[in-house]
């Protein structure tokens, strides 16, 4: 076997068998097979696409690259919880601890940002202190004392998928069913969850433009799951206007927090409902929807979620007096408000605009060595639906500079679409 | 414009722009684009394709990479000639001193052999002394002076599409009309001729292995020369089993030296008169082609044709008294027949087989960096169509261990079928 022949088979649209995926992920990983020649095998993969088949044993494979976590000690029941990135979506801060202070341990590894979408670690390390540079020993004990423990990607985890995703974001070959689900699915699972639930989300601001495609990528990663003997229900969506109202590093955190106090925006509480439910029913065996649901909306009433948050922070060596009182927070020395142009209905807030604009200003890293400043962003005041009036505030940018807040004004300006009809929109598509 | 750009448009099939197709080949030449990314671009055109316009400009645009030759002060007049390649093909050796010797210049800049077919350039150098590293000046010097000169590819002749080859031989993607034609006739744009007869090589021995495809190629080649304003040929040719009796570089130079000298074997002799009489057609306006082959026969038997091949090698620095005497050519230390298993009619000799077989025994060279044996080779004696007997010599190969010469003897024992009817061959295919 070469890759020669394997790069051949794929190009002419032939299925690749089991020993040529494993040959193919073995020594991409170790360096015998070089980048221009997996570069190759990726491109033809996503243009004639895999079989379910290649599609499980490629998943398995990037799983089984590195180190598969073992987390049974602490329990059979580990729930995982995954987004496929949107903007300002900070689900992950809310929804691990209403989980937590449910009894269900959360043990969750997150990923930096990277393009357009945000990542919950950048997030967690906006509060001063905040740890997300754990050892696994640290990260289990956490968990077993406390129940919950929110990390960065400290170990070896399919070190397979790490260069074929970093090689895909360079060869313009980021969008493929086949290679995101498997992507996805091969960190779940050699990161030691029991059940997974997919946030699949779908728009603008989201790989998956359109339902189409985002039900075909839930239905993949399902199937990977069941195969994989891992319960996996998808959540899809709207990733067509930003999550919530703050995009932005500490900005989200503060959103998040307030959330968490019962102060919640409408389609950030839709989602974090919605996934929380899922999670518990896989975590509770027979349990029923509407039960879930009337445990989650009493953890945010009672405080004991919001209580579980400070305790994560304070065990990860985290400020808690931030959480308790976020105007502490530094605020980034430009506040420049974004003006409305005329009378009408916001009829589109581009969640991609809005992503663009928020990399721009320093939310995000163009490139992987590139710094972030964790206080820039936009509060948004007028989302879909809104009644707006010329004149009347739209957006905050929050900039370090008054040059980039100047063009994020502009560029969060061509972001809305004032229009006469007032839009209905729905946060939750469909689960499957 | 950026290369992500570029290539995601291709990955969706949609055609490149002229500016795109600049763009790619101005920045992978000098080293801005990777070859990772210069890798999924190719694949994604192997499997979607170019239009012809697309075609057209990655042509011009490779040609204008590096030097363009201007031959103009030698002749306006100028033929080329190209192959694309085959096993036992010492055409170029015997077709140039014919031309030469009717007074047409001939300017030719050959490859090395790379994979399983072999180049003019380690052929000639199998002649001691015989110089393929002229600087321009000399070479043109050579043409005015004797009216031919055959050199190795010395000037910085179409560097992309030096690199774009170079990738599409190490990820599988050496298969493809749009990429093999812009690269022969970008080559043959830059190397300065006016007209070019192309020798579109058609089987198993050959990269294009059915009628079908070698007419798509030629179709696409003489179109691009006709767009450049270079009159072209192409004369498809059957590559099933190898040219001639010899395989091999000092073999080969033998060969072709006895051909010059009437003993040449007939499917070589179909070829050598066919290719030079579309030159001789394309060199003089208004000849016919009963007239130019018959001015062909005629150099080949007053001995002109030979002249001017000693001349060319003197002229190079090569050692005249070798053709003269070709007995002088240092032999293999190892000669070993490939005899007959059973009595019958050679139906198959499969031409790919026997270049595999050579390629171990020491021909070519696996990798760049080999050194090649001038002195290996095979001599077949019985080719297809012929009437064999058990035990009678099909071959003898010509090896320089035991090891390497006993492997070649089974490798070239399978590449015969013996069966029990007489297969009749064609040489010539068609001429587009």
């Amino acid at each position: 076997m070469n890759i020669l022949e394997i790069i051949e088979n794929k190009k002419n649209a032939k299925e690749l068998s089991k020993e040529e995926i494993e040959y193919f992920v073995k020594n991409y990983t170790n360096g015998e097979i070089t980048d221009y020649q997996a570069s190759a095998l990726i491109m033809a993969i996503c243009i004639n696409g895999m079989t379910q088949d290649e599609i499980l044993t490629l998943t398995v494979a990037m799983a089984n690259s590195g180190d598969v976590l073992d987390l049974s000690d602490i329990s059979k029941n580990i729930v995982d919880k995954h987004s496929t990135g949107g903007i300002g979506d900070k689900i992950t801060l809310i929804v691990t601890p209403i989980i937590a202070s449910l009894g269900v341990p959360v043990a969750k590894m997150s990923g930096r940002g990277l393009g357009i979408t945000g990542g919950t670690v950048d997030k967690l390390e906006s509060i001063p202190g905040y740890n997300t540079n754990l050892s696994i020993e640290e990260f289990k004990k956490n968990i077993k004392e406390i129940g919950i423990s929110l990390i960065g990607q400290t170990v070896n985890l399919a070190p397979a998928d790490k260069k074929i995703y970093a090689l895909r974001d360079s060869i313009g070959c980021t969008k493929s069913i086949p290679l995101i689900a498997s992507s996805i699915m091969s960190k779940k699972i050699a990161a030691g969850a029991n059940a997974i639930v997919l946030d699949v989300t779908c728009g603008s601001g989201a790989f998956m433009k359109d339902k189409e495609e985002a039900r075909k990528l839930a239905k993949m990663m399902t199937l990977i799951g069941k195969w994989a003997k891992r319960k996996t229900v998808c959540v899809l969506t709207n990733m067509d206007e930003p999550l919530g109202y703050a995009v932005g590093n500490s900005l989200e955190v503060i959103e998040a927090v307030k959330a968490l106090k019962e102060e919640m925006p409408k389609d950030v509480k839709s989602v974090v409902v919605k996934l929380a439910t899922e999670m518990l029913n896989l975590a509770y065996k027979n349990s029923s929807s509407s039960d879930n649901k009337k445990k989650i909306l009493e953890v945010i009433e009672n405080g004991k979620a919001y209580e579980k948050f400070k305790e994560l922070v304070q065990k990860q060596g985290g400020d808690v007096s931030y959480i308790e009182d976020t105007d502490k927070f530094e605020k980034a020395p430009i506040i420049a408000p974004v003006l409305c142009e005329k009378d009408g209905f916001v009829e589109e807030l581009n969640a991609e605009k809005v992503g663009k604009a928020g990399l721009e200003l320093g939310i995000g890293r163009m490139k992987k060595e590139d710094l972030i400043d964790s206080r820039v962003g936009i509060v948004f005041e007028k989302k879909i639906g809104d009644k707006v009036k010329k004149g009347e505030v739209l957006a905050y940018v929050h900039g370090n500079s008054p040059e980039k807040a100047n063009t994020c004004v502009n560029n969060i300006l061509s972001a809305y679409k004032i229009g006469t009809k007032k839009v209905s929109k729905k946060n939750i598509i469909e689960v499957i």
